[in-house]
């Protein structure tokens, strides 16, 4: 018998009729002879209806209070799903974050995990009971009602899941698993079978908005397998699992191509070098809680340093006032900018032993014309920075020249 | 410094408007230099909502999933007063029935409060803090959250303030306080500016329905000073105390007139009697679930009794049934019904002192030839039963006859 936590989210249980949909596939999978611990979200919705009552008070509402408002839409989910799991007849029994005792720090609004008492839920277990736990939520060590950010119910499923060594937590979303990249941009992308931690992070950070980046994290540091499946189709999904697991299985090089066109990139010129001049430049940056991606520095026959770094494009206007100020105090020559930039990234474990990916790539790019401005590299993942104009075409480029339509051969 | 404790129900709290004015009244009150807890229900219409989406999947919802479910409504209660109140700049603090452990049996829906540990609340109160409380709900004894069924609020304010040993539990309502009777009657109905936990019970059970019968019991048994104050005007309200403290200040005899329309007369009549025969009768209806209110027997020169009792309207249909059926195993000559009676009653621990009350009463009602068709009395009530008709007038006669619009010599 193997223990299963299946975490719905709250397009999943966002209507009466949707909630007896996952009623039905919990039991099914209680049928096939699983434990089952369920983990909800609240309705699609009603977290905004909440924050929308508080904010017609105060746009600025105490952060303690704010999560005992939200905290109540989870609690309404567990209660319904449990309702419909005893109408069929199957004995259920459902907890808020503080009942089961998730408990997490007291930052409010963005609590973290710091230990669930899982007795109580193996005690449920072991009477054959489903259980129902709302995901989001949590307690301090006060018993102060806390709520883990947007997201958090992943995070949830996957803490439940190492705490109770569960065989597999399953997070069902509105795609049928992780693509090689996104099917509005690649329409012959393909789902992948399997895919490691490693990977699904750099896919994830870079806008293959699947999984909360922070849930994945969890699950690899604690070795809990991950699935991704679609809320309302039958199907594998993706498994997201340890290295080994997924490279013995298939000898795919690259795994995927995630972008993100939230990009901008500013470049400061001509400014006389000497130590710690990109300090003085990004400094200022920083602590205006802008954050800094890709930075390219180079220096110029002169003496003098030309840097480039790329921000969110929504901090673009005040990085560059900032940047304008700085380039005056140390007597930079220009500041230039450009907010129609996008980041393409190739992700895969198999690049650790594979040469000739970059050429690769950068032949693939250069065949259609498309400029690389930037490029950064990782272990397991190169991105380059093109113009926004090019980025259908050069993600459809790449896509081909590492054949991820076809599946790689075992 | 005062402890006062202060309960808002749901139309009080039903939109953030009315939410941010009970925050101002809460705040007058910790400005006056008082203590303050409150106690607030779910924002109107909301517990409606609850239950109609648990209705959606079953008729019969799992009770314990049930109270989860409602529990909500005083939850988000609680955070958006907390969240007016700390805008405000006064520093609050929500607890849910589970956090402030307000214990109570397992009986969902229904429980009763066992006990409740008021050390948290105290701590806060030393520390400046308004406390804000969930009224309605509380925890059994392994953490599973529960409901006190409809009206509960109050009980878990008296609750309350019996453990924090308060200075006063004020109950804000849509009225200004208990009336000598119902004002769309008698145009002229006084407010009582006092009156005793007794004659609180017998108004309320007969239909003044101010204030939640069990909250009444529970303070008369914990010696809470309870008041009824209008949640949106000023004004002094109606004190609920002990007997000593309204005799000293009010030589009133009656302090009012309850009357409920929802009543209906069986008279079974030729009952053969013999030992027993009242049980035999009235048996079947107790196991039905009826209940029987007021009971006369007379027993004729031929050796027959005739049985006439009252029932709930609602009930009239069903009680019939089963007394005809009776009375064709006790070979009784026959059964009558009336449902169109009403229930009058004059309530007043000053009953106990004064004499002559009963033919006062009795003769006022002669003097507008109205039928008196049963009465029953007790030590602080007397009630008759009359025509549905004759329920204006004859309350009138009375409220006329005992001057109850005018307040007693002190």
């Amino acid at each position: 018998m193997a223990l299963i936590i299946q975490k719905y989210g709250g397009t999943s249980v966002g209507t009466i009729e949707k909630i007896e949909n996952v009623a039905e596939k919990v039991i099914a999978t209680k049928r096939a002879g699983n434990d089952v611990v369920v983990v909800v979200s609240a309705m699609s919705g009603e977290t905004n209806r909440l924050i929308g009552l508080a904010k017609d008070i105060t746009s600025t509402p105490d952060p303690r209070e704010y999560d005992v408002l939200v905290a109540t839409g989870e609690q309404v989910t567990i209660a319904l799903l449990s309702i419909a799991l005893i109408k069929r007849g199957y004995a259920a029994r459902s907890y808020t974050g503080s009942q089961v005792r998730i408990r997490t720090d007291n930052a409010y609004t963005k609590a973290r995990i710091m230990d669930i008492d899982e007795q109580r839920v193996r005690q449920d277990l072991r009477e054959g009971r489903i259980v129902v736990v709302a995901g989001f939520q949590g307690m301090d060590e006060d018993d102060n009602i806390t709520t883990l950010g947007r997201g958090g119910s992943d995070t949830t499923a996957v803490a439940l899941a190492a705490a109770l060594k569960a065989d597999e937590c399953q997070i069902y979303t509105d795609v049928d698993g992780v693509y090689t990249t996104d099917p509005r941009v690649v329409p012959h992308a393909r789902r992948l079978d399997k895919i490691t931690f490693e990977e699904m992070l750099e896919l994830a950070s870079l806008g293959s908005k699947v999984l909360q980046i922070r849930s994945v994290e969890f699950a690899g540091k604690y070795g809990v397998r991950l699935r991704v499946l679609h809320s309302f189709q039958d199907g594998p999904g993706t498994l997201i699992t340890y290295d080994e697991e997924v490279e013995n299985m298939e000898e795919a090089v690259i795994s995927g191509i995630a972008f993100n066109r939230d990009e901008a990139e500013l470049t400061i010129a001509g400014v006389p070098d000497h130590p710690g001049v990109a300090y003085k430049i990004l400094g200022p940056i920083g602590e205006s809680n802008i954050e800094v991606d890709m930075i390219i520095q180079n220096i110029g026959a002169d003496g003098c340093t030309d840097l480039t770094f790329t921000v969110n494009r929504n901090d673009f206007a005040k990085a560059r006032k900032i940047l304008e100020k700085t380039a005056q105090e140390l007597g930079a020559r220009e500041v230039t900018g450009d907010d129609t930039i996008v980041k393409i990234s190739l992700v895969g474990v198999g690049m650790r032993s594979h040469a000739g990916i970059a050429s690769t790539m950068f032949g693939a790019l250069a065949k259609e014309n498309i400029n690389i401005r930037m490029i950064s590299t990782s272990e397991i993942k190169i991105s380059v920075v093109v113009g926004e104009k090019y980025l259908e075409l050069a993600v459809r480029a790449l896509h081909d020249a590492f054949k991820l339509d076809q599946k790689p051969a075992a």
